[in-house]
């Protein structure tokens, strides 16, 4: 069932975009159901924006998801319909926001742009494209549309590339950035759950280090299976490697932010 | 099609208000479909309210616009179901929550009052209105209620008026209040897009002025025409004049609030 | 109608958890309608989602409740399903955080657990039961299937009891745990509307005392009905007596937190 439309985006819940872009999905399509998957992303933040996007679509890969962090709008980046390996549809700008979550899809398999004269809507607010180019297309390919109906393919190879830095192996140890600090603190590392074992890191425990703080980490099932205030390694319900603190915030305990590697063998 | 409900309200998120009314208004009207606008209004912000509620109605004006910031809710203060002259209904509070919409919308065609005996619910809760009357009667809209059964006449005359000082001309200056900011911190004038030509405004550069600062900005189709970091008046998605920086906050760099009185013309 | 799903967690609305709910509970049963009651719980905050998740119950209470605050996900805690004496049913973990709703709903009319294995599932994530064992089980009661297919029957006695000082009475005072603040600052007390006779507090005025501070005050029908900065004591909309300002914040002005005890008697 391809009717749900996940939604993330930096409208915050304060101004009337998030529900305006529901209503115009409703009635462009009323079988479709949108789900909000985050609208609270920091404003114009595209690395936080990849990050949930990614989460999102590892959590739900059969729904359209639509994603709109977008300080470019109107000003002649490209809106997009990604079709990725997996069948999922990602819409939204050509910024880099959807490709981690291409990537956790298995990559890109075809690439159109969504061109609003095709959707015979009203001409786009320059400044509101979510409303008037991608909400709509979303809502198109819940009711059926294929994306070659919304605009011209174009090369995946010329799209923006997703907002990290890769995950390398250096000898034992697997050097990745941190991609995100969820609500309760935990830090997203960008090694997939489907890489550890290919990157040597099934082990009981992990030594995880960010310059010179070293830390020795259970690799564990749930927070649970340690002592309260201790740090536990697990892949969490985004599918990446996450370094956490049962009951606590890895992030400030250690005074990490997104964007700084970490290093992580098996010990 | 009228079976969108938009509800914008200063609930909040934190407590259960918003989704009880969601509640109300399925059981009263499976049919209907609830979007939400905004309920971080803070508490009591009537300004801020009717602001997000006449950003709502420029956008949907062919939806049911539910408005509840209601600091006088059980102390005899009456329940509103207003038609505008575009037709778009709109209920609430009468405390001028929504006469900023009803002015968008071409001005009040005709007022009920919103009576619950009318509407057969139990004996409203004095602290909830919203629950026991407001929502019901938006659901009975969605159905298909006409607004005469709802209440009583109301001589639009007899209205509390919208919260703002009127716009006006000061030889080649309009001065117009700021309605609000956004999220990202661009200022909206009330000065509305329809206006623009009659008011002199059309022109590639403004001069805004508050008090002793004056910026000449472009007046542009989205954020994407100047560089980052640069001032531009536009008219955003609200349909509204408004002050912003690229990638950045005007409200912030300027330090103005809604209230302040801006000075506008022609450059 | 059961099928509404009213949901309370300490997700917050910055990430995936939310949505990805809903998603499940939409495709195990499409007819379900979900509301949001809450997900602003403060992280692994079992009081307030106790709180939050009885103010709903009192309004809603034909409807199925799914409450998530749940920090020892996976640990061995037992995830349930109890249906109250008022029929209502309850999903959530099994840490108290239910229990303040079953109360207010009449008390624990029977339990079962929530087993994974039975209502067919892929194996559930250790973090995230929410998405693999509740939600589903919340949609599974919506679309009809009865509790005791969900899992084996638990004795009532066993469960986590709610996590609050009980209410008792001293003489003619009243002594009763502050369960929450709300959005607007006001002070929710464990005394049910339905008490208020039975406890001898059915009177114009109260004085409500919290250690030195003794206050005597209206008890009131609504806000409006003392004036602009005065305190007042009301019902309000979750049926828990209330200490309030009007237009003001009652936690911010007497310095009172959630867990306090209050002493209340009629003047």
């Amino acid at each position: 069932m391809q009717n749900i439309v996940c939604f993330v985006s930096d409208f915050g819940l304060e101004d009337t975009w998030v529900g305006v872009c529901h209503a115009v999905i409703h009635r462009a399509c009323p079988l479709a159901r949108v789900v909000d998957l985050g609208h609270q992303i920091p404003p114009f933040d595209i690395k936080k924006g990849a990050a949930v996007a990614a989460a999102g679509v590892y959590q739900l890969p059969e729904a359209i998801h639509l994603v709109v962090v977008d300080p470019g709008v109107g000003g002649g980046r490209k809106d997009l319909c990604i079709t990725a390996r997996s069948g999922t549809r990602l819409v939204g700008p050509d910024n880099g926001v959807l490709m981690l979550a291409a990537e956790r899809l298995g990559g890109v398999e075809e690439v159109y742009a969504v061109e609003s004269s095709r959707i015979d809507f009203r001409k786009p607010l320059r400044t509101f494209h979510a409303r008037d180019v991608l909400a709509p297309a979303a809502a198109a390919l819940a009711c059926g549309v294929q994306p070659s109906s919304l605009g011209d393919p174009i090369d995946p190879e010329m799209l923006v590339p997703a907002p990290f830095s890769p995950t390398v192996s250096d000898g034992e140890f697997v050097v990745a950035p941190v991609l995100e600090r969820d609500r309760f603190g935990s830090l997203r590392l960008r090694i997939a759950a489907e890489e550890i074992d290919e990157r040597g890191l099934q082990s009981e425990r992990l030594e995880v280090s960010f310059g010179h703080l070293a830390l020795e980490v259970p690799f564990a099932g749930t927070f649970a299976d340690v002592e309260e205030g201790e740090p536990v390694a697990l892949i969490d319900s985004s599918g990446w490697l996450t370094l956490a603190i049962r009951m606590g915030s890895a992030a400030e305990r250690y005074g990490i932010e997104p964007g700084v590697s970490a290093r992580v063998r098996a010990i």
